[in-house]
C-alpha cells in the first residue's frame, strides 16, 4: 500500500468511546476545512438504517463538512429513537466543529436492532474533533472496523498538470460485499482535487459499478454506504468532465476496485479469491449476469473451498443466469488450464492441473461463450466451514 | 408413509447394473400396460442434460409407455455422444417392452460431465423389464437415489365415486431443490385415474408451483424432471376439468408438496427445516418473493443452523426481495413467539423463547407486512458445516 497517510483539505480522527466490548476504536471522523462537494451511494435494501436515511437526505445538497461514523452498533431497526440518535450524533459533531447540522453526515456499522449507545458518543465527540489531524487516517480506519481482519485503504494519484498531482484516498470496512454480510460495507473516499458537485455525483453513480462486481455472500446490509468528498485543496480548475473528468474517473474506479478486492479477500471465513472473467457473450450485461451467477453459486463456492475444478457446477451456474446461451460452444479455463472445450470436459489430466492452480488460493476462472463480444467480471471468495461457523454463532 | 406399494396399470422395477461404485440399485423402470397420457416439467437451466432434451421432445406427444432412469451418472455435458446414449437407453427399453422408441422417456442423475456407461445399462435392460412388477416401487425408488439419506414417496387418494378411489403415487429423489444441488431432483408420479392428455399437462404445469416453494441451496441442476402418468386403470370417465379436475389437482398438489417437504428435510447437511409464511403483502407474488428471499439468504440459513432468532437478518432479507415494503409495519414471529413488532425487536426474553423453539429443529417463521392480503410461503433448510464439507470434497 502506498503512503495513504493524508489527503490535503481533510482531517481524520478515531478513538474508543465505549460502544465495543473490546477497547478498540469505535468512533471516527472525517472533517474538511470548509464545506465541500460530496456524493454518496447507499444500500439498495428497502430496510435502511437511520444513519443511511439521514445521510441520504442531507447529501442531496451536494455539500458536506464532515462525516461521523461509529462501529459496534448499526443503529438499524431501532425505530423513531434510531433517527433521533443519528441526528444527535451529527448535531454534537456539528457543534464541536462549528458548522450547520445539515452539513454533517452519519454512518454506523455493527449489530442490528439494538439501541445506539448515544451517550458515550456524545461525550467523546468534542475530543474526537480536537484530535482529528491530517495524518489521522489509521486511527479513522480502525474506528470503522468490525469483523475485518485487516485495514483496507487505497491511494491513487490524479495527474492535474505537468508537475502536479491530486490524490484519491479511500478507506473501507467490511467482510462482505454487494452482498455484504450484515457486517456492512462502508467506504470513504477523499480527494484534494476540485470537482464540481454535479460531476462528483455523476462519477460516483457510474463508477460504483466496479464495486458491484464483487461479492462475498449475496446478502445486502441495511447500512452500506459509499461517500466521496472533494476538498479542492489542489487548487485546480474544478473538474466537470472532459479529459480531466476521464482521468478522475479512472482514479476513482481504481480506488473502488482496490477497496472491493480487499473486502472480498477479507470475506468472512474466505480462503480462496477467484476472479471470474466472462467473454464472448452477446453483450456486456449478459456477461456480467453470468459472471455474477457463477460467483454467487453456493455449489461453485464450496467447490472453490475444496480446490475442486468442478466444471459441471460452473456450467450449471451459467445455465442458471437467465441468459440465452449455447452450452455446446462454452470453453472454461482455470488459470491457464483449459478444463472444458465446446461444452465437454477436456479430461482428468487437465482437471488435476486445474486443481493444482486452485490450491494456490487465488486464480481466474475464464469462461468463453463464443456468441459475441460482451465481457464481464466478478470477484468472489469461497464458501467455507468457517463462514458457516462465524455466522451460526448464537449471539451472546 | 401410507402403503405406496402399487398403482394399478403400472409396473415398477429397479436393479444394480454397474454404474455406481457401491452395489446399489442404479437402473429403474416404470412401464404402463399400454401407452398412456403423460405430462412433464423440466429444469429451467439453459444447460440441459441429454435425457432432459430427449424426454422434453418426446413428451410433446402427450403419450408414453415407459420411463427408464439411471442414477450414478447424469449424462449431462456429454456432447453428441450423450444424446446417442440417451436414445440407446430408450431404444433398448422399447425393444424389450415391445413398443415404439418414441414412447419411452429417459431420466438420469449423478455426476456431470462423464460419459454414460451405456453398456451395462443395455445389458441389464431386458432383465429390468422382466422383473418389473406392480409392487416393485421400492426397488424403483432405490434405483433413483444418489446422496439421498432416505426414500421419498407419497400416496394420496382421489375420490371417484361413492365407493371408488383412484391413487396418486409419487416417488422422488434429491437432496436439493428448485434450487437443487447438482445432485438433481427427479419426481415420478403415477395415477390409475383416467385423465385427458390436455388436462394432465395443464394440471402439472400449474400445480408444480407448490413444489417450487421449497429450496435447499438455490442452485438448479441440468437434469431436474417431474413426470406424471395416468393409466386410466380406475376406469373412470377421463377427467378434463370441473369438480373432478379440482379433486385431482388437490391430490396432485398434496403429493408434490409432500415429496418436496421430504426433499428439503433431506437437504444436504440439513439439521433444521423452516416454513416461512409471509402474509399481509400487497399481493401473492410479492409475498412469494419475500418468502423465497428469506429462505435463500445464507445469513438467515446460517442463523438457523445456530438456532439464532436473528431477526435483523430476516428484516435485511425482506428488504432485499425487490419488493416495496414499509419496515416500520413488519411483525415477525418464530413459532408462536413474536420477536419483532412494528419493525423493532420485542426484547431479549422473547428472543430466548424463540431460540428454544428453533432448537427443536422444525418451526415456522411468520412475517406479517400489514400492507395488504397477499400470502406466500417457502420451505427451506439450514446452511450447515456439513453442507460445506459435503460439497467441498474434491471428487475422487
Amino acid at each position: 500500500m502506498a503512503n495513504t497517510a493524508a489527503c490535503p483539505g481533510f482531517k481524520f480522527g478515531g478513538l474508543y468511546c465505549g460502544i465495543k466490548k473490546t477497547q478498540r476504536n469505535d468512533l471516527g471522523l472525517i472533517v474538511a476545512e470548509d464545506e465541500v462537494p460530496v456524493a454518496a451511494v447507499f444500500t439498495q435494501n428497502r430496510v435502511k438504517a437511520a444513519p443511511v436515511k439521514l445521510s441520504q437526505k442531507r447529501v442531496a445538497s451536494g455539500l458536506a463538512r464532515a462525516i461521523i461514523v461509529n462501529s459496534g452498533n448499526a443503529n438499524a431497526c431501532t425505530g423513531k429513537r434510531g433517527m433521533e440518535d443519528a441526528e444527535a450524533m451529527a448535531h454534537y459533531a456539528a457543534k464541536a466543529i462549528g458548522c450547520d447540522d445539515k452539513r454533517v453526515l452519519v454512518a454506523s456499522t455493527g449489530v442490528i436492532g439494538q439501541p445506539l449507545p448515544i451517550e458515550p458518543i456524545v461525550m467523546a465527540t468534542p475530543r474526537l474533533v480536537q484530535i482529528a489531524r491530517g495524518d489521522g487516517i489509521e486511527e479513522f480506519t480502525r474506528a470503522i472496523m468490525t469483523t475485518d481482519r485487516f485495514e483496507k485503504r487505497s491511494l491513487h494519484l490524479l495527474p492535474l498538470g505537468p508537475k502536479t498531482k491530486a490524490r484519491l484516498v479511500g478507506v473501507a470496512k467490511g467482510a462482505g460485499m454487494i452482498a455484504p454480510n450484515c457486517a456492512t460495507t462502508l467506504v470513504f473516499i477523499t480527494t484534494d482535487a476540485a470537482v464540481s458537485k454535479a460531476y462528483l455525483k455523476k462519477a460516483l453513480a457510474e463508477e460504483i459499478a466496479v464495486f458491484n462486481q464483487h461479492s462475498v455472500d449475496g446478502d445486502t446490509s441495511t447500512n452500506d454506504s459509499v461517500f466521496l468528498m472533494a476538498s479542492g485543496a489542489a487548487k485546480n480548475k474544478p473538474i466537470e468532465g472532459g479529459d480531466k473528468g476521464a482521468d478522475f474517473r479512472k482514479a476513482l474506479r481504481d480506488v473502488l476496485a482496490e477497496l472491493a478486492d480487499q473486502i472480498v479477500r477479507d470475506g468472512e471465513g474466505a480462503t480462496h479469491v477467484a476472479t471470474i472473467e466472462v467473454m464472448g457473450a452477446e453483450n456486456a450485461d449478459s456477461a456480467e449476469k453470468i459472471a455474477r451467477r457463477i460467483g454467487s453459486s453456493p455449489l461453485v463456492k464450496t467447490a472453490m473451498f475444496g480446490a475442486d475444478p468442478n466444471w459441471g457446477r460452473i456450467l450449471a451456474a451459467i445455465g442458471n443466469a437467465g441468459v440465452d446461451i449455447d452450452p455446446d460452444l462454452i470453453d472454461i479455463a482455470v488459470g491457464e488450464v483449459e478444463i472444458v472445450r465446446a461444452g465437454v470436459g477436456v479430461g482428468g489430466q487437465s482437471e488435476q492441473a486445474a486443481h493444482e492452480v486452485m490450491r494456490r488460493g487465488e486464480y481466474t476462472i475464464r469462461v468463453h461463450l463464443h456468441q459475441g463480444r460482451g465481457e464481464g467480471r466478478h470477484v468472489t471468495c469461497d464458501l467455507t466451514v468457517d463462514y458457516v461457523k462465524l455466522n451460526a454463532d448464537y449471539r451472546s
